[in-house]
This record gives structure tokens, sequence and C-alpha cells, in this order.
């Protein structure tokens, strides 16, 4: 199966809903992800959006509620671009699935993560122009695909902190990368929070409602929270879990591979980090020795909010097997934890733990 | 050696400049900490003010600088009130002293961290009334203290990014705790910065000033930045290091302490916890093997950006020692690392592993 405009080789973990990431080392080639090799999450079919009909609602606490064609956003609001890399509550649980099973979830490994260029409109220019009633405290989304669940039938929806919707950056993206929002990216137009899991990021959006509450959606007051390790499906209490939005800080090693065999010599390690809300990674640490003592990795490029950072470094490893690790600082001097299993939760969501690969050399 | 109106049970680390934290039980039994009580950590002996003489200046890049008596920021701009926990960025520098020195520093146990209720003007209304050049990124604070270093005589400062500095939660304070500020608090008046390291919430405040780069003071260049294990003042390169601004996410147990014995039966384990900008604690975990199995302590009050949050538990201990553990995930996803030395750093900042109390529990 493929669907159109993706790269062959993606690795699919479902086909409809279409879920799959690329290849880590595709990914880490190229600072903005091409389109092709974006990574997909969807909970339901791409809804099929005639552009001469579609109209995104702007309501809730407002003072006016907005009905607007998509000709009257791109002319009424000012064009804004913004770098921003998305990434799924679920990268890493393959990690946190080898601690204990998680099941219904896709297994996503490494790369539920990818970085583009949006354009399209700011969030709160359009909310500027409805004007915001004062009890309004919450952004919600709602989108234009039908996921069924529980036998019913509703769009993917979420919602965001009103004072994250005010930041200019919070876009209603129409481009990615150059070209029209593709159906697999929300054609013909979609939410861009930056530094936020990927699911507030809603596509084919079609409503936008100021509210007291965060939205009701399933996606957010059910899934994409995060519960404490002893609680299961069979003891949730949906209530009581942490509501994600920002990102935690994070590093992922993307060469070498687990496992693959590399030449005696210096090897250059390479990766990704992120962070979430408007910090930026400042610092990156290798570590041969399960952590005794580290190397600091160069950073690539400036610290952008909202925008994952390529990390790079050399490291002298003997023959045989080491095990190289990761850890990122950000601009809060948050850190990462240490071992996946503390983290286990069983949405296995938020994996930040210390990423480690292990790496033979050849004897020379 | 007193200073007027503090506590006599403060723990003084140094007496000039004063140095001193409150004893961790005193600290825990109120949610706003009296002014008694509240840590003191300065670099200078206080500055005497006077009132009628004292101007603030508001200058760099703005449209028009200023210069406002106390009388005229009283009376030009809305009073507001906001709670806020200060916490020094060595806060828990005790537990990395243990893993290796760490000269010249004072050595903070776990209640460099206090809360109060400040009242003031915001920030923002100033430098909105002094108009902000378009190439102003940062916001330079600077006190009246009269810092030795080198053989150089300054005044301690510190800055925050303009984006912050533009938050309505940001304030210049000149009340407590519903009294004047203190000359140990900064008297007449002070910044007070939710989120961010005590350091730059600079008291005895006399400058602003917008400027296109953090602020070249010693406080900022140099001291409060987070270098990585390796470095140390013989190695430092001071350029190179992570600048602390916001908070990382932490939690402290507060009660039973260290070594205290409590008797067999359920055991009330109580905290507090922390973390940065404008997040939220939003989870505590507290563990009796080492984190193999979790328990979730209740939190008290609601989750206030800003404000540290008070937290509590009941557990069962057997006869005997155990380690008591805790841990906090705040809005972000971010949790603790779980050891120390991973995190030491010749300055001894930004300590959140996991807090760790050995607790003995009598024999029935």
């Amino acid at each position: 199966m493929s669907v159109d405009g993706k790269h062959e080789g993606l690795l699919v973990w479902q086909e409809e809903p279409f879920n799959a990431e690329p290849p880590l080392d595709l990914l880490r080639e190229n600072f903005v992800t091409p389109t092709e090799l974006f990574f997909a999450r969807n909970h339901a079919p791409f809804p099929a959006v005639d552009p001469s009909q579609y109209r995104l609602s702007i309501g809730g606490l407002v003072e006016r509620a907005l009905s607007l064609s998509l000709e009257e956003i791109r002319e009424q609001f000012p064009r804004r671009t913004q770098l921003v890399t998305l990434q799924c509550a679920g990268n890493r649980r393959q990690e946190l699935m080898e601690v204990a099973p998680i099941p219904g979830e896709v297994s996503w490994g490494l790369a539920a993560v990818s970085n583009a260029e949006w354009a399209g409109v700011a969030l709160r220019d359009l909310l500027l122009a409805a004007g915001i009633a004062e009890e309004g405290r919450h952004v919600a989304f709602l989108g234009l695909d039908e996921v069924e669940k529980h036998g019913e039938r509703f769009g993917f929806g979420g919602s965001i902190p009103l004072r994250k919707a005010l930041e200019a950056e919070v876009l209603l993206a129409y481009e990615m990368n150059g070209a029209p929002l593709s159906p697999a990216h929300g054609y013909p137009l979609r939410a861009v929070v930056p530094g936020y899991i990927g699911a507030r990021s809603v596509k084919w959006l079609s409503e936008i409602t100021v509210q007291r509450k965060p939205s009701s959606n399933y996606y957010q007051a059910h899934a994409y929270k995060l519960f404490p390790p002893h609680v299961t499906q069979e003891t949730v209490d949906w209530e009581r879990g942490l509501m994600l939005g920002e990102l935690p800080v994070n590093a992922v090693i993307c060469h070498p591979r687990e496992g693959e065999p590399v030449p005696a010599g210096p090897v250059r390690v390479q990766g990704y980090a992120i962070t979430g809300g408007n910090r930026t990674v400042e610092r990156v640490d290798l570590s041969l020795d399960g952590g005794e003592t580290w190397q600091v990795a160069e950073l690539a490029g400036d610290a952008l909010p909202g925008a994952w950072r390529f990390w790079e470094a050399t490291v002298m490893l003997p023959a045989g097997e080491t095990q190289v690790l990761a850890r990122a600082w950000d601009s809060s001097a948050n850190t990462q934890p240490e071992q996946v299993a503390p983290l286990w939760n069983f949405k296995g969501y938020a994996n930040n733990a210390w990423h480690r690969v292990m790496v033979t050399v050849s004897p020379t």
C-alpha cells in the first residue's frame, strides 16, 4: 500500500488509519524533513474536502462568530511562515513496550517526529478578529475526519490553553514545505502548535471553539493522558491523568543504529534533540560508560523554539560492543531520566529516558 | 548574628553577605512562607536606600527613557498581586557536594526556596510606557547592592528574555506578604520573576535596560551557568555554559527528615514540588523500593504557574530503615532524573534528582 506523495521506504505500522514513520537514517539526512518522509499519525481515513465548500468556523466564547472560506482566510489575514517540529506523544513507545506490553497502540520507534516549514495564518489573528470573551481559557480544534470509536463517529479534536493560542507562532497552516497541504497532512487547513504533542496540531480543521475548559473530545479527555506505572486499562480513572500538552526534553541517537557494525576508528554519532513549549535544546551529552563520564556533542544551527536540534559528535570506541547513550538539556535545565522502566505507562506516552544504542565495532 | 525581621531558627550559611535558609519542617508549615522564614540569598551587604532620593531608570532600547520615583511608580501604574515561589539555582547543592567538592559556594540544603504574596506593578506596564524598540530582546536588571569581585565593585544584575518580561505576572514588587519590602528582601523595589531561578529577581532594583543580548553582569554572563560534569573552575570556558533561567521540575520530601525516627504504623510523608516557566506541578510519585513501584501523592490546592505545590501521602513502612523517594511531573511531562551524580556540575546548580530520605521506623 502507498499513500499519494509518501515515500516507499516508510515503516507503515497501520494502513488504515495510516500510521507510518520514516527510516531513522533518512530522517536524520534533512533538518527540514521532506514531506514524503514526514511521519503520519491518524485515527481515521483522510477526509475528502471540497475546497469551494470548505468553511472554518470560529465560535464559542467570542464576541462575533466567524465562518471563513479558504479565500477569506488567505486574503484577510497576513501570511506567516514558521519552522515547527511535530512529535507524536507516542514516539519511542517501542522501548516502553519492551518493559511491559502496551496493547492496542502503535509501536512507534524513534522517528514519530519530523520538521517542516509551515505557511498559513496566525491563529492569534483569527482569534483577535473574532474577539475573545473574558471567560475564555482554552481553544478547541475539531477536524473533518471521522473517527469510529465506541460505536460513535466524531472528528478528531483537541485543545490548547488560550495563553498558548495567542502566541504568534501557532499557525493555521495551508502550506507545508512550500506546497499546498496534501490530503495526508490536513488539506486544506490544519493547526500547527509548536512545542506541543502532535495530537494538538489538528488536521483538516473545521471548527475552532473558545471555551472555559479543555476540549471534551476523546483525544483530549481520555487518550493522550499520562498515568503512573501501576494504572492499567482496567483500573484507569480517566479524570485523573496528566493531560499532555508541551513536550518533555528528549534526544535520540540516529546513527549508528542499534547493532549496526561500524569500522574501527573514530565513530561519528548523530541524532536529534527536541523540547517543548518555547524552550530550546541547549546541550546534548554522550556517555560510553553508562553515565559515569560524558562528552558534549556539537549542536547544529541556532536554538529555535518549536524546532528540533540536530547534534553530532565523534567518539572513540574499542573493538567489540559499546553502549552509547545520549541525554539532552533544555533552556529550563530539564534533562532526561535515566531508565525507561520507571516511565512506563499503559498508554505508552512521553518516553524520554536516556537513549541507549549498542554499537558493534569490527576488530581491526 | 541576626538580621532585622528574620527568624532566629534560620540556618545561616553566611552572615555577610547574608545567606540563610529556614529549617525544612518550619518551611513546610505554611503554603505562603512567613517573611521571617523566607530564605535569603545575597552577594553583598544590604544597601541603605533613601526612599525620597530613590529613582528607577528604564532605558536602553526604548522609545523614551524613564526615571521614576517610588511615588510615581505607585501612582502611575496599576497595583498587581501575585503568588510567586522563588528558588535559588543552588537549592539542593549539598547533595551535589556529597558527590564531589564544590568549593566557594553556599552549601544549600533543601530549603533555598520560599513562597510569598508579592504586590507591586507589572514590569510589562512600565516597559509599555517606555515603548520597546524593535531590536529589544532582553530586559536587564541592576541592583543597588555593591558586590566586590575580582577587584571591582558593581551591583548584582541579571536579565530575562523580553518575551518573559512582557508577561503580566512579572512584577516590580514593593510589598511582600502585605507589608513593605524589608531591607533584607529588596527595599524599596525588586523584580519578581515567576518560574525563574531566584537570581533573576533582582533586589534593590535601580536600573532596567532593554537590550539585544542578555545582561553582561557577572551573575548572568559567568555565574548561574550550568556546565557538564567534566568541566571545572580550571578548565571552564564561561561562554559555553547553559545560561540558567526557567527552573526544572523538582520535588523535596520535608517530613520525615533523613534519619528521623518515626513510630510504627502509617507514616505521613509531606513535601513541596516546583517547576519553571508557566508550567505547573501535575503529579508527585513516591517509591519505597528504589523506583520499582510507585504511589501517587495527594496534591494540595490548585496548580498555579509560578508557585510551588504542597503534597502529602500516607505510606506503610516496615520496622527498620526504608528509603523513601519522590519525583514530580510537570505539565510538560518532564520528570526528574534518578541519580545525583550524573547531574554534578562544578558550580552546583539545578540538582533535581529524585529526592531520597532514609526513614527509620521504631520496632513495635
